[in-house]
């Protein structure tokens, strides 16, 4: 991911000077004119904007530390794209502060293939001065979305994200098994009936994430008491040898829900079974 | 969705006669020129093809001995919308095709409000002749999509669907729940995240797919021992007081196909887990 970074902000025609733990592995960034530096203190050294993209969180406060003292950081921005917990980056801004530097800490939402094309983006929380600053720089990433000054707020948004993405994921993973128990295709299934159908219910999420801001799940069209009066996906799934395991939590939330006494209510409400308010 | 698909017929220009347990509600339906039938033997009378649509599949058999026997029945084409199982289906196709009819059974991947727009689609499966014979008249409703002879496909790619969906949405329950614990706007969040995150990710399914069919899981890009190296997702969770009980199985299942010794390759590979092959 860093190599990927880095050649953005080249293809981007900003001066880019490179470190990393295992040398050679600059080698393709240094042909396309990065500058290497010797250590981490060298990088800091030449750079106004420190950008932070190693594989543990835990690590980063080594590479700070060998970045050197408030001397070495005063007045610089570090960007840290490392992903990690908002714990930690709330911590790492108050190390960072503690240096004279500025902090953003990053989320960034692509693989590396993707960056520097459209659909990547990247989250960023911390200081808003800095974000502004070098916004044009950041810009060469991915698009740039900014979360707040609370630094934790990019990884939190980042692990949301997953979990909708493994949400479907799973959900995916279950349709497969089931269309494969009766020998269908699976690419032919997922292509011109999975890929639609998804795409045609993501509309229903806008209406149901306003409903989890105003607390209030009244609808019209389909009641969760409707919608769990039969298991027909836990019955059908067992009867075709399918496990049900990644759709029994769900279809059991519902149930909560309907239990609770709110059956004539829409699918957001499962949100207050899941977090307080 | 009685109302809405006979709607649909009557604005493509079919003749439409409806009968209704309860004679009032199709009111409307007459005065846009249906014909009302006093009983169900009737409505079959006066129908080349009679399309079902009630709540419950098991009830579908007495409506069909209250349209006659053999003679009542003979060369017409049931079609039938109402949500069943599999086992269902075949089991009604069997019956219909004793009275001399063809049988379609059909799954339909909309809500009312959407019959005859863009997005909405229709399964089906069971009599191919009937199907081309009056593939114009179901066009009307919505793009009807044909998945084969055995009578079953339609209930079983309709329940797959669903799955889908159900995942999808709880990948969106447990991320709204995740963003409200920081008192961020899940609205602003959906709309500006998750949707184009959500549509980003939806590119990985066709290949995911193929690698079902495959049975070949290698990846170069994110192997599950990486994904599950660390279960942020389940920590940041509960540290925000969340419960992770929608995540949890999916993430379950990765580690399991990891310790069976799959760990550098992909997330399809959970379907191994989920089903015989
Ligand atoms: N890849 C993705 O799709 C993706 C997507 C979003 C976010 N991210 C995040 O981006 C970060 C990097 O991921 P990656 O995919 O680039 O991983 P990677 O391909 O495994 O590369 C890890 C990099 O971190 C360096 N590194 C690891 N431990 C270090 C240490 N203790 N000190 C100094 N350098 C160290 C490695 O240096 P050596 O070359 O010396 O080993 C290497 O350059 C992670 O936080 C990841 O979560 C990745
Ligand atoms: N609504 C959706 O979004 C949707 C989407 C896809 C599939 N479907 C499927 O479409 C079918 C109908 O659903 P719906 O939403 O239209 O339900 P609904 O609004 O509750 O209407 C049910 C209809 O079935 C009739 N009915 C129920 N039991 C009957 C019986 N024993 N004999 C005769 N008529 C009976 C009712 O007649 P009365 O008027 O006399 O009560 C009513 O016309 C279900 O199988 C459902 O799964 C619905």
């Amino acid at each position: 991911m860093g190599r990927a970074l880095a050649g953005a902000l080249l293809a981007a025609g900003h001066r880019v000077t490179v470190w990393n733990r295992t040398p050679g592995r600059a080698a393709e960034l240094l042909e396309r004119g990065a500058r290497g530096a010797a250590s981490v203190a060298e990088a800091v050294a030449a750079s106004e904007v420190v950008l932070v993209c190693i594989l543990d969180y835990a690590d980063v406060g080594t590479l700070v530390e060998q970045g050197g003292g408030r001397a070495a950081w005063q007045g610089r921005t570090v960007v840290n794209v490392t992903n990690g917990s908002p714990e930690e980056a709330r911590a790492m801004a108050e190390r960072v502060a503690g240096l004279g530097a500025a902090y953003l800490d990053g989320g960034i939402m692509a693989v590396p293939e993707i960056i520097a094309t459209p659909g990547a983006f990247v989250l960023y929380s911390g200081a808003p001065d800095a974000f502004e600053a070098h916004r044009e720089l950041l810009d060469s990433f991915a698009r740039s979305v900014f979360l707040g000054t609370e630094p934790g707020r990019a990884a939190l948004h980042d692990l949301a994200l997953l979990s909708g993405m493994y949400g479907m994921f799973g959900g995916f993973a279950h349709a497969a098994a089931l269309v494969r128990s009766e020998g269908g295709s699976v690419a032919e299934f997922t292509t011109t009936l999975l890929l639609p159908w998804l795409t045609a219910m993501a509309d229903a999420l806008p209406p149901m994430a306003a409903q989890v801001d105003a607390g209030d799940y009244a609808v019209t069209g389909s009641p969760l008491a409707m919608q769990v009066a039969h298991d027909s996906i836990g019955d059908v799934s067992r009867a075709q040898g399918v496990s049900p395991e990644l759709f029994t939590p769900v279809f059991a939330l519902m149930r909560r829900r309907v239990a609770d006494g709110h059956g004539s209510e829409g699918f957001a409400g499962v949100v207050e079974l899941l977090a307080r308010r």
